[in-house]
Parts: C-alpha cells; structure tokens; sequence
C-alpha cells in the first residue's frame, strides 16, 4: 500500500495522464506525432530525471515512485509515457557514471528535456548480445572516432544527446554524441505496429568524431552501465504496461456497462464478470510483483536484477493478456480505431520484446537462480 | 489427408496467393487499398462462388473444397480472402434461397465478381442478437420501404449488391439491396486495427425502396438464413486463421533460420524450437478440426452447426496465439511493417470477433451440449 | 520486503516445517495419519492462534505474519498446514465474536490446541450458498436444538469443538458444539486424492441440544462471522498453495541439477530453464499478491474482501500449476510418491475448490468492481 | 467421420468398456487390482493384437481402428486400457520384426493373452536417450548373458514375455525374456499417483541368460524397433487420453445438469457453459488430431512419426486439462474418489510423460521441422 507521498505523486501523474496525455493519445498514433512540448511540460513535474539525484535538477525519487508515475502517464499515453522511460533512464545513467563536468553540463538540460536523450545499444545484428556488438569507437589523439549503426533507436532523429554503446580497446564503453556531429545520420522512420507517437530511426556513425571527454565513466565498463540503465528500464516499460492495461480495463468496465445484448447490460454476463474479475487479478499481481521489484532496486538488494526481470516479464505479458481482452469484450468497436483499446494493444506488443525480449528475461532469471 | 482433386485446387489457391496477393498485402494494408480487379481474377478461378451449385455459373465444389481455398488465399492476403469469403456467402445465399428469378438474374454476375456483394445482419446496437434488431422493412404496394442502419459493412460503398437482414411483418426477412438505389448511403471507411485492405463502413437505409421481387426467399426466414450463410462463413474466416497463421510460422521458421543470436542461429535455441513445435502442433490442430466441420456441413450432419461454431472458436483463437508466437520470435523485426508479420496478427484479431464472436461460439456449443 | 520480526517469524516456522513436518508428509499421506501431537507442538509456537488478541493466550500477530507462517508450514507438510489454517480461523471467530466467557473458556485452549476445532458451514447441497442451507437450530427454552447435515468437514471426529453455521429465526447464527454432545454423529472419513493427513467427514445433528450460551455473539449475524472468517481463511490457504508450490520448487530445482539426459544435467537445457524462470517468476507474482492482500486486511481496507478473494483466486491456481510443472520436470520420477511432488499436486488440487470455490472468488471479485 | 465399419469396432469397445470395465475402475485403483482376466476377455474380441496381421491370430485393423478402439476402453478404464496398449505394442513389434518360428511361437499367445507382454526400454538413468542405456548383451555361445536394469516397466511381475532393448557389440538390440528365466527379478510395486491398476516394478538382468533365438530381427536395430513401435504407442496413449477425458466431461456434463447452486442448476450458469464448450471444443480438436495422425501411419506417409508425436504432445495436455477442469466443475466432490473424476486426473498425468516425455515429443517435432 502506497504511503501519502507516493499518492500524491500517482495523483500528479495521473492529472496530467488524463488532461495532457490521454485526449490526444489517438490522434499522435494515427498521425505519428511526437508530442516533445507537452512531454517538456511532464519534465517541469519533475518526470524527466525521475529517479536521478538532486544536485543537478533531478527528483531525487526512488525507483517505486518512477514506477508509480509511468504507470499513472501510460494511462494517457503508452508511447508518450515509454519514451519519457527511455529518457529518464539516459539522464540516470549520465548522472550516476558521468565525471562532474558531464554531469553539470547535461543533467540540468536533461532534467528539463531542453535536451532530448536516446539510448544507442542495439544493432541490426545484435540485440542483448554483447560479443556480437559492431560499433567500433577507435581513440585518435584528443578523440574518439565512431564507426557503426544502432537499431531501432526511440527518438532518433529529434534526440539532442545519444548515449551510445560501442567497442572500445577497453571493451564496450558508453559515448556521448550530440545531435549535429558531422558522421551521424539517421535512416526512415520505421513503419510500426505501434508506438507511433515516437520516432524509431536507425542511427548511423560514419568515421564520427567525439570529443575525448564525452567517454561517460570508465572505459570498458559500458556494457555494465548499459545494464544496469536497464534495471531501471525494465521496471518502467512494465509500469507502461501496466498503465495501459489499466487503461483498457477501465475502458472495457465502462463499455460492458453501457452496452446491451440480449437486453442485458454485458456486465450483467457471467462470462463477462468472470473475464472482467480475470483482469482485474491478474492487473494486480502484476502491480505488487512490479512495486516489490521497484523496491528492491531501491535497496539494492542482491536480487534485484533478477527482480527487474521477473516484472519485466510477467507483467508486459500479463497486461498485453489484458489489453487483449479489453478488445474482446468490446466486441468489434474494439476493432476500431476510435474507440483507444485497439491502440493499446499495438502499443504494448513492443513491450514484450524491447530493453531485452522476455525470453532474454528469462536467460538472466534462470541463470540467477542456477549459479 | 486430401485426396488427389483436392491437392490440385490447393495448389491453384497457393498460387494465386503467391503470384497475386502475398507480395502487394503490406502495401494494399498501409495504403488502404481494396482489389476489386484481382479478385476478379480469383473470380475467374471459380473462387467467388466456390460451393454454389453450377447451374448459374458457381464452381459447385464442397465447403471443404472451399476451406482448402481460404486457407491458401489468406497465405497470400488474409482481407482479400476474407472478403471474398463474405461475397461467397453471399452468392451461396442467393443461389440457395433466391427464386429461379434472382438467382438467374444475380449468381452468374456473383460468380464473375462483375457483382460484388456485401453481407449486412449487424447493427450498431446488435450483432448476434435478433431480437435488438432495428432495421425495419414495410410492405408498400409492389415495393419495401427500408428503414435503419448496418454497422461493420465489408465492402460497403464499393459492393454492387447488398444482402440486408431486416424485420418485416412476418419476421425477420432477407432483401437485396442495388447500389445505386436512392436512400442507400454508407458512413465514413473506419479506421480500423487491420482489414485494411478492404473498406468497412455504415450503411444507411433511409425510406429507401426496393421492387417486391428483391425479398429472398421467405418472408420471416431472413434469420435463419443468415445464420445458415454465417456456417459456412465461420469455416471461412476460420480457414483464413489457418492461412495466416501457416503464414506466419512459414516466416518465423525462415527468421529463426537466419537470424543469429550469441553465436548461434534462432533454431539452435530449445526454446525457439519448442515453440515452432508447439505452433506446428497448434496449426494441425486446428487444421483437422476445421476440415473435419467442413466434412460436416457437406454431409449436414446434424451436429454440423455446433462444429462450425467449435472450429472458428478455436481455430481463430488459437491461430491468433500461433501469429503472436511467430511476432515475438522476430524480435524487433517482428513489430516493423515491412516484415509482414504484425500485419498478420492484426488482420487475425478481427476473427475472433465476427461471424459472431467467440463468446458466442461458446453460447452455440453449449446450448447444443445442453439440449 | 519483510522486516525484521517477519524474517524471525518465517524463519522460526520454516525450522519447524523442516523439522517436523516434512520429513513424516509422505507417511502420513499415506497412511492417512492426522498428526495431532506435532499439531499441538506447533501451538506451542503460537502457530494455533496467530492473529488472536494476546488477552486469552492468542499471539496477536497480523494477518501477514499468518500468512508468512502458513507459508512456511506448507514447505514441510500441506495438509497439516492446511489443518491449521482452519483452526485458527475458528479460534479467531470464536475470539472475535464470542461474549467475554466463550472466550475465556475456549480461546486458551484453543490457543495450545488441547481444544481441536472444526468450521462447519459447507452442506451437501450448499456451498456458499446462504439461501440453501438447510441445517437449522431451534430455540427450546434454555437451549438451542440442531438439525442437519454439514460436508467436507476437516478434522470432524477428532476434533473437541464445531463452529457451527445454522438457520435460526433470526437468521444463518454460529453455534458452538462440543464433541460429545448426544445427537452428534460423523460419517466415514472420505476417500480424497489428497489432504489425507486430515479426516473429512460428514458431520450430523440429530436433535442435538446445546445451551443457550453456546451461540456466538448476534443471532442472525452468522453468516456475516462466517464471511469474515473466510477472509482470513482464504488468505491462509492461498499461503498454504504458495508453500507447498515452494517445495516443489526446490525440489524440482534440485533434481534439474542431479538428473542428467543426453549427457548434460537437465537444468542445461534451455527448455528446463525457461520452465523453471516462469515457475519462480509466477511464484514470486503470487507472493506479492498474497502479502498485499493480507496487508490490506490488516488494515481493514474496504478492497480487503476482493484482494482476499483476488489472492485465493490466483496464488491456488497458479501454485497449483507450477507444482504440476514440477512434476513434469522430475519425468517419470515425478509419478512416484516417494518423489513427494505428486503429494503436493494432489494437496494443492482442493485449495481451487474449498472456502469458496475459484468460480465464487470471481463472483465476489466482479460484484465488487460493478457495485 | 467414421465409416460404418469403424463404427461397429467403436460400438463394441465402448460396450466392453461399460460393462466390463467402467464399473470397476475405481476399485482396480484403489486396491491396486491388475484385472488379468478382464483383459483377456478383451483378447477374445481382438483388442490384444489389433493392429497386428491376421496370419498368426492378430485381428488385421489398422492404427485407426486402434486408437479408436483405446478411446473407448478408456472411458471404462484408462489404466487397464493403456497396459493393452502396451501389449499391443509388443504384439506387433514381434510380429513385424520378429523371425517366422518367434512369430509362431509368441503371436497366437499374445493375441489371446495367455501371453502378457512388457515393454522394457526406460533405465533407471536413461528414457529416450539411446546413448545412455546401460542394459548389456554378450553373446557367449549359443546364447546372450543380459545384464542391467530397467525402470517404470508396466507389468512387470506378472507379464510373462519381456520386450527387452538392450546394448549388444552390434548396437541396442531387442531381446525376448521369458518370465521364469534364473537371473530376472523384479522391484517392489511402486507406489504411483494413478495407474494403480497396473503394476509398475523395476525389471533386473543379473547373468541372465536367454537363447540366441530369442535375438528379435536384426542385431543393432533395437533402437529403430523400439521407436517404430512408440510411433503407436503414442498414438495408443493419446487415444487412452482422449477416452479418459470424455468420461470426464461425460461425467461434468451429468453432474452440471443435475446439481444446484443460487437456485439453478450448474449448467444454467453461462459460466459453467462456457466451459463446458470449451471441453467439448478441445476434445473435437484432440479427436480430429488424433484420428489424423493414426491415419499418417496407417498410410505410412514421410511425416507419421511427426504427427504422432504432435498428437501425443496435444492430445494428452489437453485431455489432463479437460479432466482437470471436469474436477473443478464437480467442486468439493470432484476431490473424492467415489466421484471417478479425481482418479482420471491421476491416470491421464503420466500420459504427458511416458512413451516420451512431452518435452521429448517437441524435440521429435522440430527436429522434423528443421531438417
């Protein structure tokens, strides 16, 4: 149960879910539209650099209260709220491994998102699979050359910041590149079954040259932050899920007491009321198993990636369930655009495969459990 | 196993799949487009009017003959097949109930698709439910005056003919409707989660009138009727969930071939094996329950209904489970556009919804378990 | 995350469970032994009257401490873990409703279990159905006589006191029958697949007299103590499925680590893996729920009953199933009772179906979202 | 659909399965009885050699007929009628592989099971893994000296023939063990969830020696004998399965239309119906499977061994499943032996293990698919 702090916090997110977010959610989807000022206005509650310290502009939240609020924002918006994710997750990992000066310059933009960040870990041949990474960055005197291509890269093209992950002499190392360096490119828009309200762009290096400060931390040791962003990753796309599934099941609810057949209201079905009861269950052992892993990366306890893993899994596949059903019991306005569920599932299905696929969720929870 | 008549119309629908429909289905889905002019071709295979008798032109083949078709149609394009599904229905409905007359004047233009025609029994506030029907037709002299609205409408505004459900004195009646007939109007194309490639829109009868000779067979039959048509319309839909689906796992066998991961290709993981067996299995499950349904219909067993209704229950949900499988074993690929899968499960999801929902399925079975 | 006090609580159970119970669960499965003595030793660590008041002996713990110690109890033997749930349920009711002297008499013995007590509400026609009960208690001047059957009573024949549900003019009130009482009588312990460390057997009253004194606080309010009793019980055997599914676990965990096939330890198989990853992460799920809910009652939410009912609803099923998977893991090992996995499935089975079956928990879950 | 010879085998299967079996099944199981006498009763209507040629007693029907036929004596009693299945399984592996003089010698007594036959492949330390078996064959002059031990074999203790594979210098090869041979012992009955009404028992070889004759068909083709003969052993098992599952929801269906809950009957709540279709709907779908895949190897197409791994795969899941939830609609009485259904949940759970693990099954399946 959430304490007064935390329900002030879901109350603020869910405000602005409802009067900034949810209105307009269909029409960004149908005209693939990335809403960068309204997600500037959440970053002025404090949703930009959610968990991130304070000293730089960040809220200095914990990881339950960022789970709290992207579960409250996906209930206006999935992509709008995954994004925000993708983000928070960047300004985090600039401000716990970055030296002080990168840490000053862009923790405060980032905080405001008068700086935009994406996160460049994936490749055309390689998802969570270090050993087959092909960026290359090279050193030459006072900087670092990059050479390679990421993929599926949220934001790309609008981003002011990419913290990219390539190979170093080191090993993986995480770089800083800015927007307009000479040698980046971005490829088409993708064409998705959702999340059309954020941009996915290839990004492409060619010989691009970074300043040598722009190495974020310890070189070799990129791989690791780019894990450990994920933790927090993890956590926030199942609160996206989660969010969007209460969504659809606060939809369904409406619609099956609004709708009649057979001269009874849906709800007024078994077969509804036990689907609806379903749904609700499963939507909560989704919530407790995700607030319980949130607070275990908060205390890091020795658990806890393996915590992440298990909400990252259960709950993207139990709400996309959820989600599903919402559609179902809509019958076929659940088919149909303007009704929003429709919506909702396509956005959730990336869900299950990003920031590491669920099978890749359950590699990292049985390893856990084996060693 | 299909005997040798059977492999040989099989292998005709696979290529017409092939050679016709597979490589423009991501296209005619992105840009909305409805090939009238290919399936007239199909048409000219004797895929209009697959199990209508040939006296007026219809390939007199049998419903399995006829699932055999689908399911091969939709490995190429799930709409185009599913619409022409509904204008099989159609012109079976025709030839099966219509005076001398209509079918003479009708089934030989149905049979060439130089007449396309619409199936028009749901309403806004009614779908499998007679009783909640609205649509009202009135005796006027040598005519019917037509009064309501038909919602989910496939190939509304472009069909030429459409076979409208409506209540009359005697009962629900089935009348036919001409496209250019004053009063008849059609709503905005509806944006819709899939089915793009053909168009669903209201229509609206308003004092719209029609010569009496326009009525279909008996009056106060027009129910049963439809729901004689909706059995082998069920086969249908359903067969084209099979199509989709062995679509689908045609392409994540082809992706896991490929595709490398930590090393090694996708069909070197247990897991990604397990799961291709399991849909395999899922496939042929599905598959010979279907044909058995089809067997039954043709043979108008008296169970024949209750088995249409178990195959599209299962058939449909259980390919849309098969095409969800094959999404997420293509990883991020599997959410893009250009890689034909996410399509694939869009278009299924619609399948479990019409012909009658599932749920309604599962009222037709147990009410034949039960009496 | 469990604080301090609850780790010393499980801990102190769990060693208990270890010492006590699972060593002899096989044994007394088979030879279907009610382990009364080792019951009354675990009184002895307040495991009788958990969340009972400290006034009469009771150790006034929470609800998630009950929760915890059930767990924990089931991890060495299910059924008599099991038993004990239903026990402190009645001592509960019996101190939460009783007049200062019922409690005074029974609550301490009661709370060493030299008093053995049964809950007695289910009948042979009516399970949670108010309205069909049909044992009734009538008023005869200083006492009250009693008439019927009640079914699938645990511990009935050994047991010292029944808390009795009946029909009296004022409607379903709690009795209090002590064991000898003339007109008491108890039908053959039922063949069960499982829970045999337990005797269930029907209990009947045949003009059974008891003093006025034995009715439990308001007449007319039995139904609503009965309700509320439930509450907890639900919670408590949703912790005994979660024990039990641990066990398994463990064990399944163990075997995938010793059995080899095809030259490579079972838990080598990347199949094995993803199996034994879902079987902690659905664990782990049913675990969060499980504690929100008792939380929940501790603090008398008005959600509590639905989170109760939630809790019951998935913690038995999902449990149920992962014990079932870890039989499939121990292959044909996994059919031998001396493996004790297919103990703990056959124990598991009835927590589906009593206090109140998992198709009633989604009755009252959907009455509560739709009121 | 079966034709009208089928129906007749089925006919007299189930009416044999009535009379002879069903009303004694939950005795057999709860006193272990091993109802010699009944089944060869069953013998003398051709049950034991049923896919075995005529020339030498076997009754000349096809792997359909068979499974048809398993079907049916299941509804009586899957216990007895899966050691008929392995009878049977033994029978045509003689029969197929063995020499004339073998043939003469053993096929007539098997036919009419003066001859009861186990099947001996499973080690202690090895199932499906050919690579692992330990069981030896030397030859030592006119005779082979067997050595080794064999697990979970049906049977055992009272068969009089053993089917036995074992390593020799040429590969695993199949050997003939007469019962009474110095050097052959058996285990203790293990005690087993269900199949009580079989005996189960370890198999030991100690310098156990057989005459060369006993050598069946080519040295070194043991292995390719045995899995031949598990091609219908799966089939026959699935069959068991399915039987099992329709006495079950037989049983459901009764039990729903007769007791009340609320005031109605069970099978008045749309709940209740709902399931009871979706038992109906899987079962068609296992049936329809089934009956194929026996088709394939009557048929002896490229793909049977695939499709008889898919049906034992899917049919006996889903058939646990159905009888699973056949239980749960029986409520409290599900879990009592005298109800029948708990006892077929017991039996059909070793059907997802033996004869392959399901597991192993996925393995035959995507290898087939990936080749």
């Amino acid at each position: 149960m959430l304490n007064d702090d935390q329900v002030m916090i879901q109350e603020a997110a869910q405000r602005f879910a409802y009067d900034k977010l949810r209105p307009y959610a269909g029409l960004w989807d149908e005209t693939k539209h990335f809403p960068v000022e309204v997600m500037r206005e959440a970053a002025g509650l404090g949703f930009a650099a959610i968990y991130t310290g304070e000293e730089h502009g960040g809220s200095g939240l914990s990881r339950l209260d960022g789970v709290i609020i992207f579960e409250q924002l996906s209930r206006g918006c999935i992509a709008t709220a995954a994004f925000l994710s993708i983000h928070n997750m960047c300004t985090w990992m600039i401000d716990s491994f970055g030296s002080s000066d990168l840490r000053a310059q862009w923790v405060p933009k980032l905080a405001t998102m008068e700086t935009i960040a994406s996160y460049c870990l994936t490749e055309p041949g390689s998802g969570s699979d270090a050993a087959s990474m092909k960026t290359r960055a090279v050193r030459d005197g006072d900087s670092f050359v990059l050479n390679g291509s990421k993929q599926f890269i949220s934001g790309a093209g609008v981003s002011d910041l990419y913290v990219v992950m390539a190979r170093l002499d080191d090993g993986i190392s995480t770089f800083l590149v800015v927007k307009d360096t000479p040698g980046l490119s971005f490829g088409a828009n993708e064409k998705k079954m959702g999340w059309n309200a954020q941009p996915t762009r290839q990004v492409t290096f060619d010989n691009l040259c970074i300043p040598a400060d722009n190495l974020l931390g310890t070189p070799g040791d990129g791989f690791k932050y780019a894990m450990k962003g994920l933790d927090g990753g993890r956590l926030n796309v199942a609160a996206c899920s989660l969010g969007g599934a209460q969504d659809a099941l606060d939809r369904a609810l409406a619609y099956a007491g609004e709708r009649s057949q057979f001269g009874k209201h849906l709800n007024a079905f078994q077969a509804t009321q036990f689907k609806l009861a379903d749904m609700e269950t499963e939507l909560s052992a989704s919530r407790t198993l995700l607030y319980e892993a949130a607070a275990k990366l908060d205390a890091k306890t020795p658990d806890a990636t393996r915590w992440c893993a298990m909400a990252k899994r259960f709950v993207t596949d139990t709400c996309s369930k959820i989600a599903n059903d919402a559609l179902q019991i809509h019958g076929g306005y659940g088919y149909l655009h303007d009704y929003g569920v429709e919506r909702i599932v396509r956005d959730l299905r990336v869900h299950q495969i990003l920031e590491g696929t669920n099978e890749i969720m359950r590699v990292i929870i049985a390893r856990d459990m084996l060693k």
